[in-house]
């Protein structure tokens, strides 16, 4: 018999759905980011569930509060890649009888610092005991079927964009799980990028009641493995011929020696969205981002060929679909 | 700085809920079985999350797909005591990567088990790596506003009734947990009782259609707890006439000299009702009940002095409150 880190994430995740998909049949397909139910007059009720464990997810350094607020902000970003207002979300704290009391309240406030920036309020939840804390979030809104934002919907000829840089989150966790060291104000902007996250809810939100995005995913588990679910899920490939590095990543690949590409693709635990637009659409998309303090970075192109490859400085790169596994490996993908 | 097994579960909560209703005025207070929000034309979407952690929750011998029914059972009862149908839940599902997929998958066939038994649909979820299994339900249902049993609206004069008898879980606890006997058949049946749990759902449905009930509340933390929960949220008392005591219990408590009314109060765990009737309609709530198959078994009455007294034997007693407490201690209430 297997255990699940023989298997790893991904495959234990296909088992369960396999045994899921006989009973239910979701009105959004298992495996995109948030779940949902028809209600009556077009109407879906969305649901999310996501779980930080202190023990894995917690990286060396970050505070509780922190944590607490990142909790929160994982669900809004999977609501906001779908393009729906989170209403309320509910709460289950589980904490060893050692905590402080002082370490629990400062969680709470944490989740209280993420809904008010997001606009939703925390209605109820429940504690009890566990060896490590694990903090598991449940968030809720109510959207129009024909605005909701799939990871399926992507045709040849879409463009595919995003809402920001990539890679500072990889040289971050370079810095708190392998030790890696940067000069001070660097190290400070860069740590800054997996302690206080943001959630793209804004540009989700008006991307959404344009229509103008054909299927969207949120980056948490790494720009490569983003682009390789949208392609699995649309049944497209994609040409990137511009992945936009944050000049953070950059100088910190340059002071260690290492691939800026490879931070940018293969890190994780952003939360920007990675999205295919109408190619008709796209001026005005990035417009009405623009008109809500965000942007829209043009990256590439859907292709008919099922293969996701980038043109970098000259050169034609295969992307691997891998990203952060949970169960394998707690470690940063090798350059 | 306090530790939260030196504060004991309730008052974390109570330090949880001062921090929370700084910004939040949830549709329904926190501190009720469920949680709510508005939604327009009279709507309410009520949210439940629960868990349950393997090193603490699950008691010894119960198997992995029993454990994954019950944690699904424990948040139906939750909305059943409110009245409300579960319309959908998600699942997160930490476990350490030593676990197989075998036991993950007999967990997920529990929770379809148990969906399945109360008509709704696993939606989707989430996976992660946690020292212990670590199992978050989160269940989501639509009600009117005006339907909703919430645990404040007990009036002097209303009848405290429950739907089934009390002190198997207690018993079976004290033979898990604390490795006394009983004859095999007795011990098969008692075991049962937080093996295989049942939620109430058809009989909080059809009181909530009645509009019979004035409050209520799910049995979980045990019966006296239950019955002082409701007596602080509604601001009343309850003199109990008639505790029932599972015939089971008796024979267990005769076996070990225990006292069986100790098993009833003090036990948890149960998926009971504990419910406040209007008097005028409480025969023909029992009738519904009956005709949904359940029973509902009439208690005591709601008077206007703020203790829970219960007339047993011929002797008066005070019932305390007390419960089930995570954080101070995992065994069973002394007799």
């Amino acid at each position: 018999v297997k255990t699940v880190s023989e298997l790893g994430e991904h495959r234990v995740v296909d088992s369960i759905l396999a045994v899921l998909r006989k009973q239910a049949k979701p009105a959004i397909p298992f495996g995109d980011d948030v779940s949902a139910v028809k209600l009556d007059r077009g109407k879906l009720l969305i649901l999310k569930t996501d779980t930080m464990v202190w023990d894995t997810d917690v990286p060396p350094g970050m505070t509780a509060r922190q944590a607490g607020r990142k909790a929160l902000v994982m669900n809004v970003s999977d609501l906001a890649a779908k393009g729906v207002k989170p209403l309320a979300a509910v709460v289950s704290l589980s904490i060893p009888s050692s905590t402080s009391i002082d370490e629990v309240l400062s969680i709470i406030k944490g989740l209280e610092d993420g809904a008010k920036e997001y606009g939703l309020e925390i209605i109820g939840g429940d504690t009890g005991e566990a060896p490590t804390i694990v903090l598991s979030i449940s968030m809720a809104g109510i959207a129009d079927k024909g605005t909701i934002i799939l990871r399926s919907g992507a045709k040849v000829g879409d463009i595919v964009a995003t809402t920001g840089p990539f890679g500072n989150t990889a040289a971050a966790l370079a810095i708190t799980l392998n030790g890696l060291e940067a000069p001070h104000m660097l190290k400070l902007k860069l740590l800054r990028s997996i302690y206080k996250p943001k959630a793209r809810l804004r540009e989700g939100l008006v991307l959404a009641s344009l229509k103008a995005a054909t299927s969207s995913i949120d980056s948490s588990d790494g720009l490569a493995w983003s682009l390789h679910e949208l392609s699995r899920m649309s049944n497209v490939g994609f040409k990137i011929t511009n992945v936009p590095i944050a000049p953070e990543a950059e100088a910190f690949a340059r002071i260690h020696g290492l691939n800026p590409l490879n931070l940018a693709l293969y890190g994780g635990e952003e939360y920007e969205l990675v999205l295919t637009i109408k190619p008709e659409l796209f001026d005005k998309a990035a417009a009405s981002v623009r008109s809500v303090g965000g942007e829209l970075i043009k990256m590439g192109v859907a292709i008919s060929e099922r293969r996701v490859i980038v043109d970098y400085q000259g050169k034609l790169h295969e992307v691997e679909a891998k990203g952060w596994e949970h169960f394998t490996s707690k470690h940063l993908p090798r350059n």
